[in-house]
């Protein structure tokens, strides 16, 4: 059975992994008849009530908030190698460009958690695949952009798409329900919440991502 | 459009609801043409750590925290009334009997949220559909079982079976797979994650049992 590590970073769009994404994509993984191996880096993040959208001042940890996305089956992100997996996906929410890299302050200069880092580059190195939704396309430009020039898609935003093209990765638009696949390097990405209105919508671009994923894998 | 209630309490099995089975409720309901109103009552809880399923001695807020699975569009349960909703669901996870009710600690003795309890009755005296998922059956069981003796399902589970029947409730076997349809209350309920050992088995109960809900509504 193919092992597909899911990088999580919380728990709720505003702080963390976009749960839907992250369930949807757990639900693609499994019905492609593949495994999901859950994973997250164990660092605070600042937490943002989700009834208001405020930050409340206070900080939870990733790995254990993403937990329960996980169901409490979760290991950090610096106990797994490239070399265990056959592919790796990330759900977006802003925590993928907030926890995992800081994309979101810093655009194409953002830093990346160093085992998230460490983590995406094993695995383009061993060619394996990696998907990315929603926002956390970013992340994988940021990370990969200027030695890779990987293809990838957020949707259609303006701004992110430039600052994706200032990372030397190359932004394609693309609609919700649709994905982008950069076959040289092995990345698939879609759009998810950056555009979705429904959460339907969200899970047919989900899908169909998923399953090129674990195809390549 | 067809409205669904989706009534959270929480947000992860441990302490709130489980987060598979409101993302696929809500999938559910979406992929049907219905829309869902989702809602949670504005109560502490005893906040349950994912990681090492231990209780970590803060509370969280059932209402702020369901707030993470509903991207932030959720009402308190105390403001919604039977007469908007065309149908209502209730997701399963620990919170379903510890926080919306104490069937977890008192079995068939156990009192409902007050707000809660009137939103079940009201539905109940409407003859509109009530769906319950996972161990949320038992809440159905424990709010309507002395008046309206549904039959309704949580699995296999003996225990928990003989707590429902001795609300005057009458508990049916059911593989993970599939759904008990009362006709005469039109209460609807699957075992989840009672049984389910993937997000897949979960999902085919769960969306067969939301389409029933949905058709009845």
């Amino acid at each position: 059975m193919k092992k597909i590590g899911v990088v999580l970073s919380g728990c709720g769009v505003y702080d963390g992994s976009e749960i839907h994404e992250a369930v949807l994509t757990l639900l693609a993984i499994d019905r492609n008849g593949a495994e999901a191996v859950c994973m997250a880096p164990g660092m605070e993040f600042r937490e943002v009530n989700h009834l208001t959208s405020q930050e409340t001042g206070a900080t939870r940890n990733a790995l254990v908030e993403a937990a329960r996305i996980a169901r409490g089956k979760i290991r950090d992100v610096k106990d797994v190698s490239a070399a265990e997996l056959d592919a790796v996906i990330f759900p977006g929410g802003y925590g993928a460009a907030k926890n995992l890299c800081t994309f979101a302050e810093k655009g194409a200069a953002a830093t990346i958690h160093p085992e998230v880092a460490r983590l995406i580059r094993e695995m383009a190195v061993a060619k394996k695949p990696i998907g990315a939704i929603c926002i956390a396309p970013a992340l994988i430009a940021a990370t990969l952009g200027r030695d890779y020039k990987p293809k990838v898609t957020i949707g259609t935003d303006a701004g992110t798409a430039a600052a994706i093209a200032a990372t030397g990765s190359e932004h394609i638009s693309c609609p919700v329900a649709e994905f982008v696949i950069d076959r040289e390097n092995k990345i698939v990405t879609t759009p998810a919440y950056m555009l979705a209105n429904r959460i339907s919508e969200a899970a047919e671009g989900i899908e169909k991502a998923v399953k090129a994923v674990v195809e390549m894998a």
